[in-house]
């Protein structure tokens, strides 16, 4: 494939790292066995085994089908075909589609007939199946940053995005105070662009709202001046701003002021060179953690295309740079998860799913409520609750030079029986205690912050 | 971590890509988690959230439980807590565990209590859990090679290694000629090893039997001679020589002269400086191909360790790596698969599931003699069929000069209706094509070869 269209229509194929320059999908096998599929009485191309079913499952069918051992049918009645062979590279065709029409949706906009919607629809790419949200950023990390290049991201931030893009990927996380008299940090975050973008020719941003560990969920009063410092300042500096927006705890937010869809919605909008590239998937959204499926959606620009065989062709070279991406790392992703996913949406249908989660959904948020309430009664400048109102966590503030995060961390255990997660990080301005109250009785509640309060005042 | 004994007692560290010797999995969320698990009376680490099943699914019970969508129990009988959970980093604990008796199962020691087997459990490390073995290749080739590095493979290989090796890693692939008069080069490795070692401190290698494209698995001799081979050439350019045995098509061989086991057991018994890590998994080995569940475990040496404390810590040592490899890049494995794969064996057992695959193989091994039979009356210099005694697929070698493989298989597919996948690279000597008889039913195995000689008679 010639990528001429990442090349010369879109700013990206610069910005990608060398390995995303580099990588491909190759069409050989791929082209053969779809010819075959076509073409052929008898074919010899494909890689799975396959045979009569009555002559390798006791009591089987004539059907010709994947040989596979019986014993799978013991633990699922989902049919074989979506247990034992390979799901697609890219996923599940009919899942990606589906997940599109879900991120749709997502936005919450009203007429589904609205120039919003018909914009998503255009200028969104198919979702890429990955192997969840990690495997997601592992993914678009790998596609963007060299060694040594930045990406920006609040100090507060998912310890995991330190594994994949400075352990693993050798890249450089530019961290900024995530808040300023407890509302986004808007200058400290204008001031890591422009400092990157002395360094290099594109800017890497990393927003995840809600927030782990914060709960952190901008007011809508701040998504927009979020938006609106980033059209100022891409202006500015006029490079390329391409922004990872992991959406893993999209639909978890708990107070009315805070907004109620994916500030990737609003990054679509934008005229200027803003690239937001969405992250989400089934771990929290379906509250299926341990079927691992992510998925990755790139917004494109209007501008970059002149007519719809334009637009078609951008999103195939796209795709064989992600499926390439795929292939030389972990093939594909497994069929069960993305055929009940499938399944999930097809049979039970986006309202109801969403019905169904709204009491999981209102758990979390009287537990919410009931310890931010509690945690309020502590509140002091040497225990300071950070803005939150999503997510399944939030992050109290120690004074650094009066109480270290890990001494009150093991403090409160031995003494009080209490376990929580100190992040201790002062050279970047962290120290703190996260509070993950996802997994916390709402009758503990007060009697941990109760302990919690003892425990600080033992100090 | 300090991986002391990694540094000092092996030569592994040293031969570590850059990656490799960054790489580890921090401890910190781990270990206030696992402790608050012991030590606390009131949780708030877990990141999963959970609650009363009777507050978020209707008739639910009493029980404290992760929180979920009751419609994945329309899927599975499996117990939610097996589905809907993360499984650990490296992957559930006693799949590694039950995978490590499965991979000592495999050698087909006679005697449980010999020597040998004693030598296996001691100085394999428990199996990593990757996300098929693709995942595995990529986890290990990250692990030592370097951009630019070298690593030696057979000219005739799965073009996947390509895919992750070259295009992904930036490594070079060196390639030696597969066969020499239809047997194993011996020449031709001896030789790669050696121009490798004058450019690099390390020697890697993969070797894959039997194999995909060819089928080929080496008849004991020719194993007895690789690994004299081996043994030799290592002395000789007294460098490391890291061995990944890709064993994806492990249990189906079809010909009692050929090796009954993987060559990782014979690599195993070597005191010499060279390492096997096996690379195996559910997708062939139980039919599961969707799974995408593989394994990787490495070959430790006596002469490394000292005493049973150093070989536990240098075990840990090598796991911490591992599962930083997985945690900055996938998270973890999806659950189900491995729930459904530690089911099997522990409800049906080694000995059941070998029965129950074993019409499978003979399904494969019909087929394989059928089509290995009449290929044989169009052999000749110009269509010569590659040594194949296993796996799923088999090769024939088109003469370069006079048929392209490429012009050969449209021709084949237009004329004669038989989709085969044509392999054209005449840089390393191949132009053939890969016959897949895993998936062509037996009753038209003739029909097909028939097709295919009418093919090559009309060049």
């Amino acid at each position: 494939m010639e990528f001429k269209l990442l090349k010369n229509n879109t700013p990206l194929f610069n910005v990608f790292s060398e390995l995303g320059q580099r990588i491909y999908l190759p069409d050989g096998i791929f082209h053969w066995s779809g010819r075959a599929k076509k073409e052929a009485e008898i074919i010899g191309t494909i890689g799975t085994a396959y045979g009569y079913e009555k002559d390798f499952i006791d009591g089987g069918l004539d059907n010709w089908a994947p040989l596979y051992l019986d014993s799978f049918k013991n633990y699922t009645n989902i049919d074989i075909t979506s247990v034992v062979p390979y799901a697609s590279i890219g996923g599940l065709q009919e899942l990606r589609n589906i997940w599109k029409e879900w991120i749709i949706y997502k936005a919450g906009y009203k007429n589904k007939e609205s120039r919003k919607t018909e914009q998503l629809e255009r200028y969104i790419t198919l979702p890429t199946v990955t192997q969840g949200i990690t495997n997601g950023l592992f993914m678009v990390g790998s596609l963007f940053l060299n060694e040594g290049d930045f990406i920006i991201s609040p100090n507060k931030r998912w310890g995991n995005y330190d594994n994949i893009f400075s352990k693993n990927l050798n890249a450089e996380i530019k961290s900024f105070d995530f808040f300023r008299n407890k509302q986004f940090n808007l200058e400290g975050f204008e001031q890591a662009i422009i400092e990157v973008a002395e360094k290099q020719e594109k800017i890497l941003i990393i927003l995840n709202f809600p927030n782990n560990p914060t709960g952190y969920t901008p007011l809508k009063s701040e998504r927009d001046a979020i938006i609106q410092k980033l059209k100022e300042t891409q202006k500015s500096i006029d490079k390329p701003i391409i922004i990872f927006v992991d959406d893993a705890y999209e639909p978890y937010v708990y107070n009315d002021n805070s907004i109620d869809h994916s500030i990737f919605y609003e990054l679509m909008e934008l005229d200027e060179n803003i690239i937001p590239i969405k992250l989400d998937g089934i771990s929290k959204e379906l509250l299926a953690y341990g079927g691992r499926i992510g998925f990755v959606t790139i917004g494109l620009k209007p501008s970059w295309i002149q007519n719809e065989e334009e637009l078609k062709q951008l999103k195939q070279e796209i795709n064989n740079k992600l499926e390439g991406l795929n292939r030389s790392s972990i093939s594909n992703t497994n069929h069960f998860y993305q055929a009940v996913t499938l399944k999930m949406f097809e049979e039970i249908g986006f309202e109801m799913i969403v019905q169904k989660r709204e009491k999981n959904r209102n758990l979390l948020k009287n537990r919410y409520e009931l310890i931010n309430k509690e945690l309020k009664k502590i509140e002091n400048t040497e225990f300071s609750i950070d803005p939150n109102s999503g997510g399944f966590f939030l992050f109290v503030n120690l004074d650094y030079d009066k109480i270290k995060a890990t001494e009150f961390a093991d403090h409160l255990l031995k003494k009080y029986k209490v376990g929580v997660i100190p992040i201790e990080k002062p050279e970047i301005n962290i120290n703190g205690i996260r509070i993950a109250y996802c997994s916390i009785d709402i009758n503990d509640i007060s009697e941990m912050v109760d302990r919690i309060h003892k425990a600080f005042n033992d100090f």
